[in-house]
């Protein structure tokens, strides 16, 4: 059981929507994983209109809602965004994500600490995407994010973890939940993700995007499971040099 | 399903016997694992007076035997370890395990393509140890092997697949199934196998060695499936900058 | 040529003192290395009485002299350091440390850019290190810093560059000199960052710390000049297949 | 001073010929580059009619000539066109190349071995093109070969050193001098591999289609330099967790 604030979650896999081909497939996919927190982009809806086409043929009363800034280059503009999510209803939690280079979609450390400052003031359960630095990620925790995110490479870029060494030092030295976002491409990293000991994952492209998206939703659920299952069970160390698997001294004589 | 020779198997991964703290714990992993194929050494058996304690608590019926010849340092040794265990009935199908480094128990090139063909003479359906030798791997599969069996790093070393570029060549030039042995550490270590296309693992140490044995069988298991839909799936690819995982262009004015 | 502000250099490695066993491999590492830029903890100094025993042996006026904030905690202490060295006149260029992390060392970004834009109002010359976050680097460098120094890995910790894809972003983005600083451990890394495009690197652990620092340090200064060469050369493409390095189609028959 | 059986070498950079744009930068190349040995594929030459194209411009008197069997794909065809080189007076060593797969370009081990003990038994002095299967290096050794040369990488990939780990053991194994040949693309590739312990390298795409052939050959000249230097004078173990730089404690009060 994962808690983030107030909100009881029971899957450690949260999922984008957004960028399927059709609804149907958004729809299998988001069953094959298995999530219950959908995340969206809140600049991409028209919620002037009331409308929710990004959800269109899921049942919005089975899943809890992660609206994300995206779209957002201050702080400024991040709150605004947060703020027209929940006069829509449509806000369980924020994701706060203010993008400080447009080539590699990585987040602006300052906007980012100042956005999530002003959203707990606001009383938001706050979320907040970051770089993988340890002491932004450890201030974002003092300051009292509920969650945070740290990527694991660049959004969408399916390069898995390019710095598993600084993830592990965010995971340590955390008392929230580290959800590692952005990056993550197939199952293998998503397990490694999960031994390292992060909290969870949120994955969007590399299902989306996938060639069988549905398919790889049910292989991501079952990779944050076999993930979880062996951090928790320890894994064996590494070592430099063999030890027989299969001993054979003392046993039965070499005939 | 996985097909060698013409022994029809279930599940993707084969499991080692005999390193478990005790049988208890080797019969609950054995389970959780979900596996139909245990190895296990001969060499370790007492079988002259007809002694299968390594099997203690399990039901042999519902597994195939895949005995191994570790301990053997050439062909003939092999051969004559094969044949115990003919004799003794356990044998469904063999794994040749010629060992030609004590430090690192990396096969002998040399040996192990001699004992694969004489025992493939004898009729055995032979599955071959090696290492991850693109050319060494083709030769073996050329000379009628029902299996290869690259290595991933050292047996019993937890370090995982050193070389994913030689195991993905062996795998696309193959047409008999590729079983990733030896090295394994992790429920990510057994994703990356199988999102490498490879058609099997087995594991030893990686489960019997873990902290929690019968949890981390579960957690293999779960990695085997995750890494093979994702295989089946396709994954993204690799993109060295970042596209947006939740585009905002062109649906929502700003506001 | 680097320069660095007004500060013309003409090695591009950069080397601490400090840690040497004494002076005397001190000096003769210093040599080897050919270096022009020696840096210093102000804090070690006793600056109060004139003291500059780090520097005992070493020529002081064949040097830049880049004092550091080591040792501080808050932009506060960094700015107060920075001026006691200056006040010393132990002060070409400075280098703002401000670390967030005891563990690792990494540093704290807010106090970072605090400290650097203080120092900045003040007219130093000012080289900040920070890690490899792409934004917090490309925002130092917008603030005027004249050189941004990210981080391989934490400092000593001889880990070499964990996140080779950050540290590439930070150099194309940048118009100022990147120095890598902390963490390199070997002369292939140092060759590593200078291909990766690097201006410069900074060291101190490995050559104080290597069993022969003295070798070490010429060490480095080739490996420098190797990755320099290399980058301005070009290197070849990496190709997931082989291309015959001996062709040998069309030229003279098989026999 | 590097020694191969009786044949004494100044640089620990072997270089490719016949890769080159033009004569005139091999020439320059080579020059550049330091090295004592060139290689060349023997299949290349019109040895009946005694041209040496692909060596004009360079004083073959200044350099020990390594003919390689490349095109051989088995022990005869290798044989066969090592005393074609000999008989031409082209020989002062053999580099056995006995290729197994047309698409990596990787070695055959079992034509390879046959070739290397063939020469052996006919006089030569033979360095063995190996791939980096820790056993058969160790069996070219004790069958008697004078140098060992595991691939890093597929010949021509610019790849690097694909598995250190196996690197490390063949050369720790090793009482005869390994050379790392094949698939090393940058100065960095050279230095791991010289601090990995090898006695040298071989090098031809990487330095021959480089953007700039010739600084390309300088560089690799120092990184093999600095690699060996680095090798010697010990480098600093890798700390999981930094530690001090620049120590503060004890020196000067904070003030």
């Amino acid at each position: 059981m994962l808690k983030i604030g107030n909100i009881k979650l029971s899957s450690r896999l949260m999922l984008g929507t957004g960028k399927y081909e059709n609804h149907e497939v958004q729809k299998n996919a988001v069953a094959a994983s298995g999530t219950d927190v959908l995340t969206f982009a809140v600049r991409r809806m028209s919620l002037e209109e009331g409308s929710t086409d990004a959800f269109k043929g899921l049942d919005l009363e089975k899943f809890k809602l992660l609206p994300n800034t995206a779209g957002a280059a201050t702080a400024e503009e991040a709150v605004r965004t947060a703020k027209l999510a929940q006069a829509a209803g449509l806000c369980d939690m924020v994701k706060v994500e203010v993008i400080g280079c447009d080539k590699t979609l990585l987040p602006d450390p300052v906007e980012t600490l100042k956005a999530s400052e002003e959203l707990l003031k606001e009383g938001f359960t706050v979320l907040t995407y970051t770089s993988d630095d340890v002491v932004l990620a450890r201030k974002l925790e003092e300051m009292g994010c509920h969650a945070v995110m740290p990527a694991a490479s660049p959004i969408g870029s399916g390069l898995g973890i390019l710095n598993p060494y600084n993830l592990q030092r965010i995971i340590e030295q955390a008392q929230v939940p580290i959800i590692v976002d952005a990056g993550l491409g197939s199952p293998a990293d998503a397990a490694q993700a999960m031994e390292l000991g992060a909290d969870g994952i949120l994955l969007n492209s590399a299902v989306a995007k996938a060639g069988d998206p549905v398919k790889m939703a049910e292989a991501m659920k079952l990779a944050v499971h076999a993930g979880r299952y062996g951090f928790e069970a320890g894994r064996i160390e590494k070592a430099p040099l063999a030890s027989p698997s299969s001993p054979v001294e003392g046993v039965s004589p070499r005939t």
